[in-house]
């Protein structure tokens, strides 16, 4: 069984990777560079991949950023500390329906079955693109959208993580034997992949580490 | 009224520029290079777009060419130039969910309301995402996919041509005053943009002009 399975080399993703091991899926990990602000994921991605036991590890790279719209990949936006109302400034437009539409691609051209996307509709429930909803959308498309859907074996999506919050997947994670030390969730990395301990990403994972009562093994840059 | 329109460089996707443009749309093209074999349709593109008036033009670089798949991304598979059974080896997988996922996000971002797309049901009946059901799971997953979307405003996908033959698109370019010979539909252009005349889409091409009645623009390498 194949199963393409998108690392962006952060926490939950990684854990997706580890999950999707577990369920013996051989995996083609697929990692999409979209402009982030910094390399430090892409690294991380690389080395977490070889260490889950990934078969193939790609990197697609999509100059998306030229679009602007979001501060993760428009430089002039600040990032912020704080949680408002609404959709955040972090969500990048279309990002996970980009990301799907080139892992169904690959899928294609590997026949895998699966597709392996580590949403979550808990911490992240302002962007419309990590919604239950969304997912189905993408199912729906997946089965008219390729050869495979036409010949009757659509290719799965799945996102076991969607209903789970941050402490129940890094126990879940633990479980699996995830190397948390090495993925990076910070949405200001610097190019070591040592963390900020303040932007949105990394006050909701450290709330993780505290609620899973696990030691929390993020390199800090300060 | 704002609208992206998928501009490849070729028949289809010019005429669609040029339709949106006659209902008064100001444009945003759009050109996804996802590795095919030459860059004359790129550069026929930037011409098209700047000679009817595209407001943007924005050249995205996918490389999706380094999972092959297709004849058109792939250098070791041959070009067929007859038509067989079932779904063509020219089939690039998922290229139109991830080219229309592309466009999606660049309609968030400059808030445009629409998006063009020239696909063709009748001439590329074995592409699976050039069907009326594929549009409309990609207009049902745009629904909830973006902000727009989740604010009641959901992006419009449009595809003019979907039930068209060739001739008759021809025949509305031609009304619109469309530049057929800079466009480029060749599967195997020269770097000058010149058409093989062999290969599938020359002869459809070709074909079209003569049902047209429309002396044929092509620049032809032999």
């Amino acid at each position: 069984m194949r199963a393409i399975v998108l690392l962006s080399g952060g926490l939950d993703s990684t854990t997706i990777l580890a999950l999707a091991r577990e369920q013996d899926y051989d995996c083609f990990a697929l990692t999409i560079d979209y402009g982030q602000r910094h390399g430090a994921e892409i690294d991380a991605a690389r080395k977490l991949a070889r260490h889950h036991g990934a078969l193939e590890h790609r990197i697609v790279h999509i100059d998306y950023g030229q679009f602007g719209g979001s501060a993760l990949t428009d430089v002039k936006l600040p990032i912020p500390t704080t949680v408002g109302q609404g959709i955040p400034i972090t969500y990048v437009p279309a990002r996970n329906t980009v990301m799907l539409s080139v892992a169904l691609g690959w899928a294609e051209v590997v026949e895998a079955g699966t597709i392996f996307i580590g949403v979550n509709a808990v911490d992240y429930s302002g962007y419309p693109d990590c919604r239950p909803e969304f997912i189905a959308a993408f199912q729906a498309l997946a089965r008219v959208a390729t050869k495979a859907g036409i010949e009757g074996n659509a290719i799965d999506i799945r996102a076991p993580l969607i209903h789970m919050g941050k402490a129940d997947i890094i126990a879940l994670g633990m479980r699996l034997g995830v190397d948390y030390a090495t993925t990076v969730s910070c949405y200001k990395a610097d190019c070591a992949g040592r963390a900020c301990g303040e932007c949105d990403a990394c006050r909701l994972r450290r709330e993780g580490f505290t609620a899973a009562a696990v030691s929390d093994p993020t390199r800090y840059s300060n």
